[in-house]
């Protein structure tokens, strides 16, 4: 039985929006590092649903009551940020085959980049193996109601979103 | 910045015999845990190349010098080796794809038979990624050459083993 | 043996364009179910080849004797189409891996927005399993010949539509 | 609206024991087929838990008050038990990529052998996705709990067989 | 336009039986190839149906006329047939994910067990895709019919095999 | 032991940037084959980073000492190029699941569209296993070093690029 300074994890990603699959790994993951950092990613490459500054508001509001969980924006490669944290450890989720060679090929590029990087993957409940911000986006954008999937602050600013500017990409 | 008690992480497998790629686990899992149990699994229901205390008698010399290291071996259900150990992390490799959905079988079951328990999942270097003990058996069985794939004593071992008693499961 | 209502079938789809693997389907699908809809999915979200309008011209062309044949076409949510034609079957091919978890997050998500939904998978020809409209699209954009692969008329208007236009989607 | 003489759908299995997910298979069959026959196969190849006997025995107790599910056993090809039933629709479970390949191979076969023959896929609810007979023999061998996994009165027979005989074979 | 010595390529495998998608495969590496030894690995591990003398047999007789194609037995490690015959290149067929995984495991142990060894995978036509020998075994034994998928020699034996001594391994 | 003309490989792709994986590709293939083509695919269909002109110079100057290797443009159909080429053998290298059914499907295609087309897939290093050219790409265009991953040369036009032109696709 030893006490020492126990690791950080970083859970990256892009969260437009948040569901509760993910919910769930940031909850597992409070459960075996001492923080949390969770890392909005701003340069995701396509145009988002919500600004990265709305997706960091939302997941404040979400964690505001939890002092393990960190809520942060980064850009650039991650293994940067994971230096800027002084942190060695990303969380993943991994649900599906399909995601698991692209988190592989992740995992091992940012091991060469940064060779102290650790790549934990941690698997959903049953019932969130199949959700993905995406499918929430697409589900929404055709009038679907995704109660349940998401929080329930995100479901009302995403229908907001889709109601009022038929799905615009938000300027930030 | 918290110091706290840091989890144990439980790494289960029946390690017949242990090769490279189970040592980077442990190695990796050492960064992230201050104590990595290896459960060596007893009855792994078919007819093993070395007797469960063999293996453990291997490992231990293995790890013989890193406190972290703690080598134990187990039958019946993972989950009650946990509870047992008061643990609640599963530390397990995953290779590739054919893994991928025996593992998630495997976590989504213990998860319900012990809903504390944590499947956590690491990654292998790439020259591990296709290494597994019954490759190393059926090589070996076959006269080739595993330097570097085990430990060297593992490998004297398994070549004694093939050479007298023709791979002849071991009595414990 | 019972004589009842039997279930309609609904097999939703881009079809664009439609390929003789999209065939074999409906015929199997007709020999299951009393009445085959087949929903031409009107925003299915990337510039089409051929418009809605055109895409459901030739799938009626293709059907007009067959009465076990409806040829719909639908925007929004699928689970809102089938109540609208008051159907719970969603019929949809399966043809290889990739295809797979797609199929299972949309099977499962329309489960969930529609509870009495049942999503059934058929297999088509294995000449077929590697035939997809993208596939199709892009030979003929490069100049090959799709004779075979989908029906003659279809065919004609693809090429005319690559020849003339250089693939310039159509407006509806 | 068709009134015509609906299909019978066969669904075909080991059912060692049946499970949840077969029984959301069955259940979900009997929404789209008028009789759906459970063909509990007797040549399964390898030790069975229960014999083909106490398999149908359970699986009609089960099915007692429900006229649309009909139990039969079946050795031999699954053809030649369709014909024998004069049914063309084999009923076939699929939850994760493993299966996949396996029922495609399984389905190509079947067709090539009776033309007629139509595999149609179904998909049991998310937490069924990753149960399987072979795990819960496993997790019962080794005195986990199954509660919610099989029916009550399996469960109770399965506990009885491993405390008993040790999960020796049934002879039939 | 160069002249010169064309390397020999090697296709190992059980073929118990030889099936016309391992045919497709050799007739295909003849076209690459100047000369295909065929070598069927006499070890395969489990009770082969047909005795690996009967296996090279069959094998001799179909190939008797294409003197591009030789036929051998070969036990231990392929890369010693290999070294043995002066060759390097080991030609496989590629039928399914489920085939993938485990070839690229062979195909980097061979590579390190020896390093000039190159493993050239070939793709059989759509229609073997799923083909396999443990399913042709399986679908003799329960009296299926596989006109077609054998060549007509292998078809005659294998009934026999299987009606005269249900299926029993043949003592070599 | 023959003396003949041995045939010509294909080594289609878009190559922007070539890496090392694709070099592992090109020296397996001139073992097996007199000769390799190199075919810089100029309608990748996307804006490419590096235009036609710019990949095949860069190709040609990494293989200016090899005259085993020819590198050549091509637009259009693949199986044109072979044609022009008076060549059958398309060379391909396979590295994960995820190619695998795409890289199938382009196979069947191919063969369909030129019955003597055959492709041939070849295997990297485990270490370039999960190495593309897009993830050299957005490694470089975060700023990440790659070098060891694409040749020097390589290495240096890539960082000017993102450097001075942010990354602008390149007219040709």
């Amino acid at each position: 039985m030893t006490f020492m300074h126990q690791p950080v994890g970083v859970y990256p990603g892009s969260f437009d929006p948040i569901h509760v699959g993910h919910m769930a790994i940031v909850e597992r993951a409070t459960q075996i590092f001492s923080k949390v950092v969770v890392g909005i990613l701003e340069n995701s490459g396509k145009d988002p649903l919500f600004s990265p500054t709305e997706r960091a508001d939302m997941m404040r509001e979400l964690y505001a009551g939890n002092p393990a969980v960190e809520v942060r924006r980064f850009s650039g490669l991650l293994v940067s940020f994971l230096k800027e944290l002084d942190a060695k450890i990303i969380i993943r989720g991994m649900r599906a085959v399909s995601d698991f060679e692209y988190e592989f090929q992740m995992a091992l590029m940012n091991r060469r980049l940064y060779p102290s990087a650790e790549t934990v993957f941690l698997t959903p409940k049953e019932e969130y193996l199949y959700l993905s911000s995406k499918l929430v986006r697409e589900v929404v954008a055709l009038g679907g109601d995704v109660t349940g999937l998401v929080p329930e602050p995100v479901r009302v600013r995403l229908e907001a979103r889709y109601r009022s500017s038929k799905g615009r990409p938000a300027a930030d």
